[in-house]
């Protein structure tokens, strides 16, 4: 049992920061909202990286790395821009600290004042743009395909791990195109490449939509999304993909000669996913125990515990384990034996519960003489006596069956947690005592949109891309609408 | 032929600056010190990355994530560290931006300035020692080794690309062990990973040694180097490995209770790789018509490209052609057909030269009929003539035979270019005309060390780790000396 992790009833909210801790995901560091990632957790975060960079190459991409500090003047050159970045965010003002003479203390050396200042990038669009001008000449350029995993800075002023930190990790995609559809067919995508990792690797279904103009990236034409649903029934943004348009092309003058040796300004896309991911990994599938981790991402996916009086059993099961263990990562299967001696097996099991391990393998002698040994499944909590000479074949597809089921019983809360209203009071009585998506006419105006947000603490997390057409009234002015959009409290 | 590439003789400076640009790697951004990394160039240096991951983790290492940004008071806790980092670096002062009421523009907020300022990491042994503070308790909790892949800033007065960028990339090893054996064991083991990679990857033949104290990490007991030699003559530290003491442990107060429950202060180490790299790489092998890339570090190991008069000959090439292709791949090299019909032949020829690829084929419609390519290597420039059919079997070893032909090439190079001198004049005239490692006495004294630097421009580059004594008198001072150390003039 984990020490003093609250259950999600009593106190989401805790359960989540003592979880992210316990299971040595992460930690605060001492500079504020910026987190230490820790190995455990950032073993996860690799595992999703190297799917999605695998993701990102087979449909053409390739990465490279832009400068972290943009001039201040860069934010200010696109309108929208400036409003939705350049504010808080880090500003380097000097190039050097000195020894203090009269303290000894290290002080920065007013002399070191830069001419321009820096802004650590929370966003790499400005100088990507300023960069693809020198790139593009004519359509033989086009299109570029590019991304970076970087670090990016935005000073927010309520922090929490993985979901909102000053610091985090990200993939930017940032494409050029020579023609407008082909950007918006870029746009949507990548936005079905983060939708299939979602939900196929993340086991975490989500709602494929457009924001609303007051949701959308500042400088996008239009922003996709992916939303998922936690198990407070808040709403989760977990990756968005934009179409820029032609905005950032027109503000650092990126050009090409077309077919017809016409100049015309470049399209646009950027994309996105970060370590925010973890925060929805966690929350999906975790439970009062701990994390439960899905099988495609587990950095440790079987692990063995031995059991033992002396040695002599542990020789005997260790030799066993060994020889499966070394069929298990031929299968390509993350596995560990866990043999330390310095901790007891009872104490190994409620570790690995706590960190998510999709399935634990326990032997002991008995086991040895029976030629079994016993398999515990984190999601079901479920377990069974299994032939040894059975496990090779056993394992790999139990591994399957967790990852499908913890995406079912993901889909089934997700699904039921899904409300059509058609009253004001009904999703007000929604929102605050069920939680979850709740589909509601809506007007179309960013005032409403305003007005509910205030009023309910939900948002539009976006118009759904499958969206079916039906006439009806917004449920807050009584204005015709056509269609519902997906209203939410989110974090 | 590279568009205006001056020789090396003519001007080596020129010549990789334009050399760098020119094959695609990288290029300056409009942030001073600062380059963009391109695709191609980051290809190399993700190859470069995937080799040393797997290495680190094969000896036990994991990576996690530290803050970017490193309190201002941090950087001055270790006497030696304050000398040597906390002086040229990146501050953060403020957090905000606001539109200035007057000029519209956008102007650092007054208001929004930080209490304690930040410092964009230099390097993370201060923020990841007061991080391993709360990580350790007892021996058990020993060793820590771990690694972070992250990028760093050096307010850098004098740049080049890749070898000494304000900005730049590298991988960082912070362990920390219970004993001063243990410590030295991994900054050694360390060593040894990293001349392995230089010389079995890179083929770059590289010195392992110790610095002398003037040349040593800020803050470390002992750093160890390899260092590697270019084709002006001048050396190239390639990668660091530093013994840290009870340093790092002592200023921020990181104990353990070992075995018999007494108090002790934890042994550490670091070690660290950059983007530098790639700079070693390109001057090591590359020649006057471009890169000369190692087939195990080639982001394109093997480009084909198509010789046709019409469509009819391009379709029967291209079934030949891509049939080989997907039986080179799933041997896992890294192939590319080059089809496109938007450039000539001889263009493609000139720029694959100028990338660098291995290995190129040529197949025009008299090869079809004879069943045959043409096969031409980058490092020789040869070409023959090989049958279709054996070229799976061939493409391999002669990838291989590549890979060996440059090593050994740099290496005689190298070796060619390290003198024994026994004096001062001797030693003038090697530096100045014939460039390379000298091998020399000296005293020992740091006095020495700075008259020699002072005087000829060239430092001590290691005292070689396998160095034979001998008796002998300090070129300088004829004072006695016990063993040769490396003098050169370096990057």
């Amino acid at each position: 049992m984990a020490k003093g992790l609250p259950t999600r009833k009593e106190d989401y909210s805790t359960w989540y920061n003592e979880l992210v801790k316990q299971a040595d995901l992460a930690e605060n560091s001492d500079v504020r909202g910026c987190m230490v990632i820790k190995p455990y957790g950032f073993a996860i975060w690799e595992k999703i990286q190297a799917v999605l960079d695998q993701k990102f190459k087979d449909t053409g991409h390739k990465n490279a790395y832009f400068p972290l500090f943009i001039p201040k003047s860069y934010l200010s050159r696109e309108a929208n821009h400036v409003e939705g970045f350049a504010k808080e965010c880090a500003v380097v003002t000097h190039h050097r600290l000195k020894v203090d003479p009269d303290t000894g203390g290290v002080i920065v050396d007013p002399e070191a004042k830069l001419e321009e200042e820096l802004i650590v990038r929370p966003t790499s669009e400005t100088i990507i743009w300023n960069t693809y001008r020198k790139w593009v000449q004519s359509y033989r350029d086009l299109p570029i395909l590019v991304n970076q995993w970087a670090n990016v800075v935005r000073w927010e002023m309520r922090t929490r791990m993985f979901l909102r930190t000053t610091e985090f990790l990200w993939q930017e995609g940032h494409t050029a195109h020579a023609t407008s559809d082909e950007a918006v067919a870029e746009t949507k995508l990548m936005l079905d490449v983060y939708a299939d990792f979602a939900e196929n690797y993340m086991a975490m279904p989500v709602i494929k939509g457009v924001k609303t103009e007051s949701e959308r990236f500042a400088g996008a034409v239009d922003t996709f999304c992916i939303e998922a649903l936690m198990q407070d029934g808040k709403a989760l943004q977990a990756g968005t993909s934009h179409f820029l348009g032609q905005n950032f092309a027109k503000v650092f003058d990126v050009k090409f000669s077309d077919n017809d040796n016409k100049l015309e300004y470049v399209w646009g896309t950027s994309w996105g996913v970060s370590t925010r991911l973890m925060g929805g990994l966690i929350m999906t599938h975790s439970d009062d125990d701990g994390l439960v981790l899905p099988p495609a991402l587990a950095p440790i996916q079987v692990v063995a515990v031995p059991i033992h009086r002396n040695d002599e059993q542990l020789t005997a099961i260790s030799e066993k384990i060994e020889g499966l263990g070394k069929q298990l990562k031929e299968q390509g299967i993350a596995f560990e034996y866990d043999k330390r001696t310095t901790h007891k097996p009872g104490w190994k099991f409620a570790e690995y519960e706590l960190k998510g391990v999709p399935i634990r393998i326990a032997i002991g002698p008995r086991d040895l003489e029976n030629g079994t040994v016993e398999i515990a499944r984190r999601d079901t909590k479920e377990k069974q006596t299994v032939n040894f000479d059975d496990l090779a074949a056993f394992i790999p597809k139990l591994l399957d069956e967790i990852q499908e089921n913890i995406y079912n019983k993901a889909k089934t809360y997700r699904d039921e947690h899904i409300t059509k209203v058609d009253s004001y009071d009904e999703m007000k009585d929604v929102l605050e005592n069920k939680g979850g998506f709740v589909l509601a006419h809506w007007d179309g105006t960013t005032e409403t949109e305003e007005k509910i947000q205030e009023e309910l603490k939900a948002t539009i997390r976006c118009i759904p891309l499958d969206n079916t057409l039906e006439d009806g009234k917004c449920i807050y002015t009584g204005k015709p609408s056509t269609q519902r959009v997906v209203f939410a409290k989110s974090y």
